[in-house]
């Protein structure tokens, strides 16, 4: 019966067996990295089907820190320059532990969930945008139902934390769903605008100054009042490309850096002013850089725009 | 003379006679541990000062991988659910490195900058920047020393992936000391202009952008080159503020998001080329937002020059 309990939940001592077919993705931030494979020598019904091993390098403890810093740990200087060193450390392995996560068997939904998408930098030019990018946000047909929802009380209504129901320079500011309001170390609103023309930020100009301008100060006014974070702890800002077309401001907490503040996605709300005060079509002639993801249908229609292959093969 | 040169440049074998003082800093999304100690037993004049040691977990090369996920790792369950399973693992040390970076002797400045702290957004005008900013970066006379090193190939010659001498475009291009040069997924490089007369973006105007282009074409091809990675699969940005006042451009691989490449630091080549081709006093007139640490100088400037307490206290 031991035998038999042993083929339905296998106790693993090492990997032994395990045979690597790919790499599904990596996270270098996060020291981590997805593996998928097969168990060799496997002879339950799970043999024939893939495992997915998450390897993850695990954070120091204060004890372990003090263990490595030590004469147990071999230094391999890499280089150094006045008085700045670079080593390649070989702690005891007691004192570097990874972390692994197994799936066994995983199925196809399994390694669907933890493959990557590799993601390219677009410039996107006045023309480009014009050519492909409205024509996609209009074939596409986004849903914006739940946004409507929102602006009419219809949904949410108990969640506002501040609005301003002018027609022009109004809008509903809302803890985001990525929130979960339980410290104001990574707080997450956001202000949707009441006006329902704007797509995004190619479609401002000097004439959305008031609306920006109102956002900017009474929205961040609420969220100091509410969490006590002063406005110059707060990050607001907006995605390009948004998410969905209808414009949003995201304020976030500088404290902590949540996906898409990035550089490469992420324009700060008062540059976004203060371009507009420089040339009131700025958003309208300026080239913007944007983030594309292998598989998204912009891309494809960015590609075939340009004439290249259109399986993203640069 | 030998017994003179290690005086000088004191070469580690392990940590043997380090005293942890504090931790200065933990990173835990990033594996990586700021602490403060000193050396005993260490009898040049560098004795009686700290030292910082950063700690960091390495990410997973793929040649790793292979070798982790094999009957060398010992593994111990720590829980198993249906066909979800939670391992702490122990793989061999060769396997399992860890980066160090050690400052020896460390100054106040070091452990200021490598110490947490709170982070305030400021909004630069071109008159603070004169005023305050300006001032600043003069009395502060940070020792640019290392930079000219690299530049006079005293230093780091051998790092260097691509040079281009050119007295107003030229720039050298190498690994940046954050990046372990283990793999590409978190390639980190820095392009350092050979000029020495651009502070920062505040000092570049249309007479740079024949430097920047350059910068931007010959850097990123470099490192299609050498590394593989399109131009579209980097991310080329400044800082402001930087972390010295020479200019360099960071290269980093969109895979990742290495720290300093939020909206609040970083500013995109290719938008800082635009700016400056819309106008070319874009960056002198234009009001910056720049990332303010509680305890940094130039933040009590600022509070000083605007009025508030100097405590920082908003």
């Amino acid at each position: 019966n031991d035998e038999f309990v042993s083929k339905i939940s296998p106790s693993f001592e090492t990997f032994e067996g395990f045979q690597v077919k790919r790499i599904l993705k990596e996270s270098p931030e996060s020291r981590s990295i997805v593996v998928e494979g097969s168990f060799s020598g496997d002879n339950s019904v799970a043999s024939v089907s893939s495992s997915i091993v998450i390897l993850e390098k695990t954070h120091f403890t204060e004890k372990e820190v003090h263990g490595i810093l030590t004469k147990s740990t071999a230094l391999q200087c890499l280089f150094n320059n006045d008085v700045y060193y670079n080593f390649l450390c070989h702690p005891p392995i007691q004192l570097n532990e990874v972390k692994a996560t197994l799936i066994h068997p995983a199925s196809e939904k399994h390694i669907e969930k933890f493959s990557t998408r590799k993601s390219f930098l677009i410039e996107e030019t006045a023309l480009i945008y014009q050519s492909v990018t409205l024509l996609h946000i209009r074939e596409s047909k986004f849903d914006l139902q739940w946004v409507y929802n929102i602006l009419e009380h219809k949904k949410e209504a108990d969640r506002i934390v501040y609005e301003d129901l002018d027609p022009d320079c109004g809008f509903i500011l809302l803890p985001d769903l990525k929130w979960d309001c339980r410290s104001t170390s990574n707080l997450y609103l956001t202000g949707i605008v009441c006006k329902r023309d704007i797509k995004s930020i190619r479609d401002l100009t000097s004439e959305h100054l008031p609306l920006l301008k109102n956002i900017f100060d009474k929205g961040s006014a609420s969220i100091t009042k509410k969490y006590g974070l002063d406005k110059s702890e707060q990050r607001i800002y907006l995605h390009y490309q948004p998410s969905y077309y209808h414009l949003h401001i995201h304020f976030t907490s500088l404290q902590f850096t949540p996906p898409g503040c990035n550089v490469e996605r992420a324009h700060l709300l008062s540059n976004v002013i203060r371009n507009i005060e420089l040339k009131s079509s700025y958003y309208q002639e300026s080239s913007l850089d944007f983030l594309a993801f292998e598989g998204d249908p912009l891309l494809k229609k960015y590609h075939q725009y340009i004439g290249l292959s259109s399986d993203g093969d640069y």
